[in-house]
């Protein structure tokens, strides 16, 4: 192993969970914790662009207890960003910058947060810079509530949005049957692609308080195959409750709210996309004459962190801590990836090629999915459950979440201009 | 004291809270100690509906571990109902089927768990059960997020919620701030007539995570001061927060979905009642220009058992449990109220005749207001504060919250008939 003396950056991208910034805590405390190799440790805000700015915090001089608070803190602390580089071969531009800035402040170690498009700008980074012949160890910490990344077998971030859907699921389910009059409840929740989240709302549905419809973006949606479910459900029960991702599609490939573009304006005759619960409600309401409701889970199921998954920040923080012994026993151009053991839940933490990550979408395996497409298998629940399990590591304060407070002391060249 | 040996009937009514089922918890929990007066103690399902039909359940039957673990289970596990007696001078069928149930099952004891209508209909019915010579205790039990009864502090129900809003609207607070790119998001919270749920938000600004701007019914909402606000925001930040109560009303009053109905039709050419928070969206997107984003909390700010206050639970319990005291010690046609105590935060719990809480309203003093109408002093900081302390009394079962179940063993009139 060659000890590669230098600074480490670490930087946020994409969509914000309930547990980047635990990630974050275990990049920064293990960092620290190597002064000798890793001099500076900084955080750049709004990832690769904080970076291409010149724009970044010293975070040796941040409170250690306030570093421990990011593991009961949602969102991303840093601030994140979606920025998709260039290929290089086509425009180099943003790399010549890049690799100038690692040069003026000796970076050695860039560790990034994110998704599938944050795992490319680190492979492409990587391999830039090898190409210039800079020695930089670049590793990909991955994050998505999607869940959505391969060689892994779940992301840091899924665990928790998904006991927090599962969770509400539950409680909905009881409130939405308290009338003798029945009702068609729909609930909206996130995954352009691929249906790993939706699919959370089954934990409800295992534990009796969940739907009784699951559609995910795996299957072709087809409305009058809805319609046709509803109705079975409806002859042998008043309520019914429904759980669909945004990211369905028919096959024609429309999303819900394209299929009525064509009459919904806003009040400035904007066509409007309505959220794909209220147009399912629309139709059902239409077809049943019965009272409906659409709930959009929007932001609060990616950034609950009040109940986040106590398995899921721990993993969130070993897969940043781990990036940092990897990268100090040289790794590099890879993302670190959690395998999961045989017999009762754990992982082996291991690395992999961001070469077979970057671009790609993991989906839920079509044999989890029932057969008529709308339920989800034991499998799934299998899978998914303990990935659920513990509870949040929040400091309360007045009875209300503590965050972490950062100075944000300017290192990049606000300082140094 | 005159002591009354007979029956108790205890029902629940109007929209479920996460911690209705603490106070039937109450409710069963002292009924069952005193068996040498209160020989059997009902559940009503769907409430007075379900004494109309004769249809209750006996509680003695339950497990005991099983009451104890509706503090943790919110909604209504009875059933609610919407249903307003008629005025008894007009039509007293309903009560002389109420009375004949009663006199069949020597019901002496009447709680009723809900809000302004049903402390209405426990008025209706002690008056009406005095003036036919029947004894019977008539108690009402408070309860509504919306805090709006009067003769009390507070109402079971409304801390919960209001720790619910908070620390959401806290972690959105987050969530949307990651991006460079400035962002307007509207947060809609329920209370139709009462802003005391929609000021909660108040809290999250408080510790410095929360809405630049606060709008109650309390006061007239204008479009036009609203775009004032919001350019005023937007002239030091890139970010607006805002937090609307789904009853704010224009001059004219007119509810904000009002406003565009001559526009907005659905997917089958009916109008559509947009939310609160999205038909501002859309004239906030329209007059700015920039992004913006509407949440509605809808059914979860109610139902949210997880994130329930402590002392919330403890007081609808209380609040349950004293009802029974209340009525054995003799009194009737009266509702549970809470008197706090000056000094650190702590209340009394007294009784109030149901003739002075009965359909009114208790709206957010106009000087807890600011002179703007768009946030809160700190006099509602210091009244709200206290009441969403302390931690969920939930039971978990493989991360997923263990609700009650009831074996709901029918003791009306299917077992007599």
């Amino acid at each position: 192993m060659t000890v590669l003396k230098g600074n480490l950056i670490f930087g946020q991208s994409g969509g914000p969970t309930a547990v980047i910034n635990s990630s974050a805590a275990g990049v920064f405390e293990e960092a620290l914790k190597h002064p000798d190799i890793i001099g500076k440790v900084y955080g750049a805000p709004h990832g690769i662009v904080g970076i291409l700015n010149e724009d970044f915090y010293d975070i040796g001089q941040e409170d250690p207890e306030e570093i421990k608070l990011l593991q009961g803190t949602p969102s991303s602390l840093l601030g994140s960003v979606r920025y998709k580089l260039a290929d290089p071969d086509a425009d180099d531009s943003d790399y010549k910058k890049i690799l100038s800035v690692f040069r003026k402040y000796n970076i050695r170690y860039f560790l990034y947060n994110g998704g599938n498009d944050s795992m490319d700008t680190c492979d492409k980074v990587a391999k830039y810079l090898e190409k210039q012949n800079y020695d930089c160890r670049v590793i990909g910490v991955p994050k998505t509530i999607d869940n959505d990344l391969v060689g892994t077998d779940h992301c840091p971030g899924f665990g928790s949005a998904a006991k927090f859907v599962s969770t509400v699921t539950m409680e909905v389910f009881l409130d939405s049957r308290v009338y003798y009059d029945g009702m068609i409840i729909v609930i909206e929740i996130m995954g352009r692609h691929a249906g790993w989240l939706a699919a959370s709302s089954a934990l409800a549905a295992h534990k009796g308080y969940g739907p009784d419809l699951i559609y995910l973006p795996e299957s072709d949606f087809d409305l009058d195959h809805m319609m046709d479910d509803v109705s079975s459900i409806l002859r042998r029960n008043k309520n019914v409750m429904i759980a669909v991702s945004e990211g369905v599609k028919t096959r024609e490939g429309k999303f819900i709210p394209e299929l009525v573009t064509e009459v919904q304006t806003d009040a400035f005759g904007h066509k409007q996309l309505g959220g794909t619960a209220s147009v399912l409600c629309a139709y059902l309401a239409d077809r049943f004459s019965m009272k409906t409701r659409a709930i959009e889970l929007s932001l609060l199921q990616r950034c609950a962190a009040h109940l986040a998954s106590g398995v899921d920040i721990e993993e969130a923080y070993q897969a940043g801590a781990e990036a940092v012994k990897a990268a100090l026993a040289g790794a590099s151009d890879v993302m670190i990836g959690f395998r999961r053991k045989a017999g009762p839940y754990a992982i082996d933490i291991v690395t992999v090629p961001l070469e077979e990550v970057k671009n790609q979408e993991k989906k839920v395996p079509r044999k989890w999915i029932n057969e008529d497409g709308n339920g989800l298998k034991q499998e799934y629940i299998d899978y998914a459950l303990p990935l659920i399990q513990g509870e949040p590591r929040q400091v309360l304060e007045d009875g209300l979440p503590r965050f972490a407070r950062f100075k944000k002391i300017q290192a990049g060249r606000k300082q140094n201009s």
